[in-house]
C-alpha cells in the first residue's frame, strides 16, 4: 500500500519511524512539509529521511524540493491513502479541511489525526467519502492510541449505545491527579507540565475544556448522528478547581475528573466527582471512555490519549484497516 | 442470516430474547435441547417460543420434536451459522467438540461461548475452519461481554502484543472485593455469592483459578500462537487469601486480585497485589484486561465477564460480524 503524508510534525515523524522500524508493508511515496516536499514513486528511503531530518524541519532535508506542495501531491494521486496531519484548528478547520476535501474528491482514502475538519465538517466529509467510494478515518482524533471509535464500530456490533462518559484530555487529568497527590495549585502544576511537554504554551485549549469538547462533538456525530458543533457543547473547564476541593473529594472516596458526557440529549464537558472504585477513575495522563450499551451493559477502555508513537500507532491502525 | 442454536440454557435464551426484542435481522431456524429440537426453515416464532419455554426446559415446549437432535440439525445444513452453547467441559471438550467439528466439516460457520473445545483443540479447529473456508468465532469465551479478542484482533491492528494481564473471573473478583470491604472470610462470602447466583454450587472451578486458566490458554493461543493447554498454566487460586491479608494490602494502597498473565514466556494465574490507581484494579464482578503493545503502549478494557444478556450480546456481535 502506498501512502502520502501531509504535515511532517511529531506524529508524521512517529509514523515514518514506526513504518521503518517495524518493517510494515506500507510504502511512503510522498511527504509534504509547510513549503516543500519529498517524493519518490518507488518509495522514499526512510532510513535516510529519519537521519536527515533529525532535529530539523523537512525544509532542511537535502532531498526536499520546493517545486512540490500538498495540493500538487494530492492531484498527482500518487498514493492509495493520504495521511493528513496538519495542526488542529477548530475555528475554520484549515488548512486540513481543504486538503481532505481535495483528496476525497480525487477518490483517494484519507486518514487524519486532525480534529478540526472532523469537528466542523463531519457530515459533509462523510458524504463526500461515500460519494467517491473511499474511506475517511480519524481514530487518532479521539483518545489518541485508545481505539475508542473503532472499538464501538467494530467490536460492539449489534449493541445500541445509550450513553458515553469519558476522560478525553490527558493534560487536565495529569493536572487534577497531581493536585490530589501534592496539594499544589493549578498554576504551579501547569508550569511544570509545560516544562515536561505535557501542556501547551497556551494551555487554555486544554484547561478550558475546548479539546475535550471537540472530541465530544466527534463522538456525538459518530455514535448518535447528532450533527453537533462546538457551540452545542455545554463546557466548563478546570480553572476554578482548587487543591482544597480535590482533597475534600478524596477524603470522601471521590476523584475530581474533567468528564465529557455524550448521549441522545446531553453533550457536556465538566469537572465531576467520580468514585475511586469506578473504572473511569484513572490517573496521570491516561484517557478513559465508559460506554453504556444495551447488551454488554457497559465497557470501559483506558489508554494513552497522546504521545508521538501512541498517536502514530492509531493512524497506522487506520491505514492497515483500509 | 439464518442461525441454528445448539444448547438452550441461559445464554441460548438470552440470544433468542435479544434477537426478538431488538428485531435483529437474524432468523432462528433451529434450536436443539438435550433430547429434542424445534425447527422451522422459515424461522421459529420467537415470541411463542419465549412464552412457551418460560421457566421450563425445551422438552416441555409443545412444538419441540423428539425425532430431531443436534447431529441431525447439523447435517441438515439449515443455517449459515451454528451457535454452539453446550456446557463447558475442560476435560475432553464434549459434547461441544464433536458438534463443532461436524459443523465446520459441513462448511457452516460456528460461534461458540463454550471454552472447552477452544481450550483443548484450538489449533485443529482453526485449521478445520480455514480448510472449509468458514469462520470459527468465540469472543464470549474470554471476558463474556468485554470484546477482548476482537478488540486486539481488529482495533489494535499493526501493534505487536508484548504482554497481557487480566482479571478474567468475575466470581473471584467479587469475593476479593467483598473481603476487602467487609473483612468477611472466603466461606461466608462464597455462601452468599451462591445464593445470589454469582458463584456455582461447586465453586472450585472459580476459586481454584481453573476458569481463569482456561481463558489464559485461549489468549495464549490466540495472541501468541502458543499451542498451550491447561497443563501449561502455572495456577494458584484464592483459597488461601484471608481478610487480614486483603486488609493489610489495602492499608498500603493495594488490592488483591486474581491475575492471569500471558506473554511469550509466561502463562500464569495467581493472586497479586495491584496498585489501587492502576486501570486493572476494578471491583465487584467486573473483568479487566491490560494489553501492553509496541505502538499504543498499553490499553485496558473493562466490563462484565458474565451474565445472560452480556454473554448473549458477545455471541450476537460474533454472529453479526460474519
Amino acid at each position: 500500500m502506498k501512502i502520502c503524508i501531509i504535515g511532517y510534525g511529531t506524529v508524521g515523524r512517529g509514523i515514518v519511524e514506526l513504518i521503518h522500524r517495524k518493517k510494515l508493508d506500507i510504502t511512503v511515496v510522498g511527504i509534504c512539509g509547510r513549503n516543500c516536499g519529498v517524493y519518490n514513486e518507488k518509495g522514499i528511503d526512510l532510513s535516510m529521511l529519519i537521519k536527515g531530518t533529525k532535529g530539523v524541519g523537512l525544509d532542511k532535508y537535502p532531498h526536499a524540493r520546493n517545486d512540490i506542495d500538498a495540493n500538487k501531491m494530492i492531484d498527482m494521486r500518487c498514493a492509495d491513502v493520504y495521511v493528513e496531519l496538519t495542526p488542529t484548528n477548530v475555528i475554520d478547520g484549515e488548512p486540513g479541511y481543504s486538503f481532505i476535501k481535495r483528496i476525497l474528491a480525487n477518490q483517494c482514502h484519507v486518514v487524519t489525526s486532525n480534529k478540526g475538519p472532523v469537528v466542523l465538517y463531519y457530515k459533509g466529509l462523510q458524504k463526500l467519502a461515500l460519494k467517491n467510494d473511499v474511506k475517511f478515518l480519524y481514530e487518532a482524533t479521539v483518545g489518541g492510541a485508545v481505539p475508542f471509535l473503532n472499538m464501538v464500530r467494530e467490536t460492539l456490533r449489534g449493541n445500541k449505545i445509550i450513553n458515553v462518559c469519558g476522560i478525553l484530555n490527558g493534560t487536565t487529568n495529569y493536572i487534577l491527579t497531581r493536585m490530589g497527590a501534592e496539594g499544589a495549585g493549578l498554576e504551579q502544576i501547569l508550569r511544570e507540565a509545560q516544562e515536561l511537554g505535557i501542556a501547551e504554551a497556551d494551555p487554555s485549549y486544554d484547561v478550558d475544556g475546548i479539546d475535550a469538547a471537540a472530541k465530544a462533538v466527534i463522538i456525538a456525530n459518530e455514535f448518535f448522528s447528532a450533527n453537533a458543533g462546538m457551540k452545542d457543547v455545554d463546557v466548563c473547564g478546570i480553572t476554578r478547581i482548587t487543591p482544597e476541593f480535590v482533597s475534600l473529594a478524596d477524603k470522601n472516596g471521590f476523584s475530581v475528573k474533567l468528564i465529557a458526557e455524550v448521549g441522545r440529549d446531553v453533550l457536556r464537558v465538566s469537572p465531576r466527582l467520580i468514585e475511586k472504585s469506578h473504572p473511569l477513575c484513572v490517573d496521570g495522563t491516561l484517557n478513559a471512555l465508559n460506554i453504556k450499551v444495551d447488551m454488554a451493559r457497559e465497557v470501559t477502555v483506558v489508554g494513552y490519549g497522546a504521545g508521538k508513537y501512541e498517536t502514530a500507532g492509531a493512524v497506522i491502525s487506520d491505514i492497515l484497516s483500509i
